[in-house]
């Protein structure tokens, strides 16, 4: 996983340190939930949210007495990130995650269910021994919520055939954009940004987090399970329609009524059939440019930050999601 | 529900604040969830641990300037009980809670992780609002995961034929009485005790805790569905040995072993015929004894606490739950 920050050796160091955060505070009396949680701690995540973060907070002036403090509010990110996974495997009854099997598919439901709540108040916990008496505590807790209400939306508009753009919108906003949200605004707050910077950070982070998600549902329709180590067409077996979906529909509604009205009862021969018709409708162009367009906006944007080398990280790192062909 | 509170007219009055903040934060986009949760906030529960937080509180000075965060504290003992009884009903695959359908029975194991989890942020949104800066932020975050640890303990040790009452009560001290404990040290702490008082307050909490855990455990053995509204012997077809069973197995353990070496295989029959070795190998009654013993320290600590017309509430409440008749 940290492969991905060798370029930025000041990054993958203290992501190192939020990992033996993680795993330390992951510490269970039982044993087999103690060796998921450090398995999926280890497991190949990115930990894109807590190295925002960092990159943000590296914006402003450094001062070491914060170092503790910033750890444990990276870890707090990376946690709740991990908690939201292993509850949304049990919703999608996913058997792989990262290319390994999910905590639900190898211990069952109960466990998962418990896992992720555990996560949960350890999220809470981290906060509130970084940032008792800070504002930033409810503006956690209200993150939090939009995240899991963006959850509630995607299930609730599963299989749902008149699902809008506008709806997708709402969901991944709230599912995936919130948390980069919060790991850039959460950034620029405690690296001692002004407000005006610290909004400008969040907003970037949206952008980010909005495009991520759509390249993240594209793959869904041109990855292979070699590259993305996952099932593909994963999505749309599950009735969760996703943007390339809905752009592709809106130019041809009714080659995509006489499947998707089959619901869960589609065969695979038939979501290949649809991932098809995305194709030819030009799901997959749209989406992306759509993906393109916000990361510009952010782009835009983060040239507006401070000029310190940490802009350029971020600048790098922007460019180098849009791509996506890691 | 609240008509077990009819003597106690202010802490009716109360009760049924905290309902309506209940409510008013369940308020979610997606209709279904929303009704879920409005139908359970009003489906019986006695709400003990907020109606112990106000006693608790109320006897300190009284403060009217306090009260809407004493309002807010009760109604996040009462949300955070109401997301850890949904998420074990996905454990347990109850079918019916408080005499109700279950959120997992009626609406699917999906919706009831996110509800839970959704309670979860409510939980800590209303502590941040009441008491962000307090060091009662984080015991609330311990308690939390004290909580869930006990749940994972009982998760653990099901249908284990060497579950000793060392681990029972390890669970029950975990998933039961740390809210008791939580309830009544913080609504101690709140209504502005001194620091041995809101010790023994949080000492009070945790014995009645255990009693109350203890009784109802009894009745799975003893109460018919009629009086209890749940199906009696839940616990045991769930492999959950409790502790009118564990004092039976230890005067006897070898007719125990052939019926509980079954598993999850036992049959309606077979639980019968174990329910009636609990009760010839006098079970019902250790637990019973074992739950007085825990009321009598309740009841000891009672009486130091300081003379208000709240300390006589707290002595009924207590004896009252004693008995665990109605």
């Amino acid at each position: 996983m940290l492969n991905f920050w060798i370029d930025y050796p000041s990054i993958e160091q203290r992501l190192k340190t939020v990992c033996s955060i993680i795993e330390e505070r992951v510490t269970v009396r039982n044993k087999e939930i103690q060796d998921v949680l450090v398995d999926f701690t280890y497991s190949g995540g990115k930990m894109l949210r807590p190295a925002l973060f960092f990159l943000f907070a590296d914006l402003g002036e450094p001062i070491d007495e914060r170092n503790d403090q910033l750890t444990k509010i990276a870890a707090s990110l990376e946690i709740l990130h991990m908690a939201t996974l292993i509850h949304d495997d049990i919703i999608d009854d996913s058997p792989l995650r990262r290319g390994r099997i999910t905590v639900q598919a190898k211990y069952g439901k109960d466990i998962a269910v418990y896992t992720g709540d555990l996560l949960f108040t350890q999220f809470f916990e981290l906060l509130i021994e970084s940032m008792n008496g800070s504002h930033f505590l409810a503006t956690n807790a209200q993150a939090m919520k939009r995240l899991l209400l963006g959850e509630l939306d995607q299930m609730h508009t599963r299989y749902n055939i008149d699902e809008s753009i506008a709806d997708y919108l709402q969901s991944i906003n709230g599912k995936t954009a919130e948390l980069f949200w919060l790991a850039c605004i959460e950034g620029a707050h405690f690296g001692g940004l002004d407000l005006e910077n610290q909004e400008r950070a969040g907003e970037i982070g949206r952008n980010i987090g909005i495009a991520f998600q759509v390249f993240d549902d594209i793959l869904d329709y041109t990855a292979d399970s070699g590259t993305l180590k996952k099932p593909v067409l994963e999505d749309l077996a599950q009735g969760v329609y996703t943007l390339p979906l809905l752009f592709a529909k809106e130019q041809n509604p009714a080659a995509f009524e006489s499947y998707l009205s089959k619901k869960s009862e589609l065969t695979t021969e038939e979501a290949t059939e649809v991932a098809e018709l995305v194709r030819r409708y030009h799901g997959v162009e749209k989406a992306t440019d759509f993906a393109v367009s916000y990361t510009e906006k952010a782009l835009a944007d983060i040239e507006l930050l401070p000029n310190t080398p940490s802009k350029e990280k971020i600048r790098e790192l922007t460019q180098l999601l849009l791509q996506r062909n890691y």
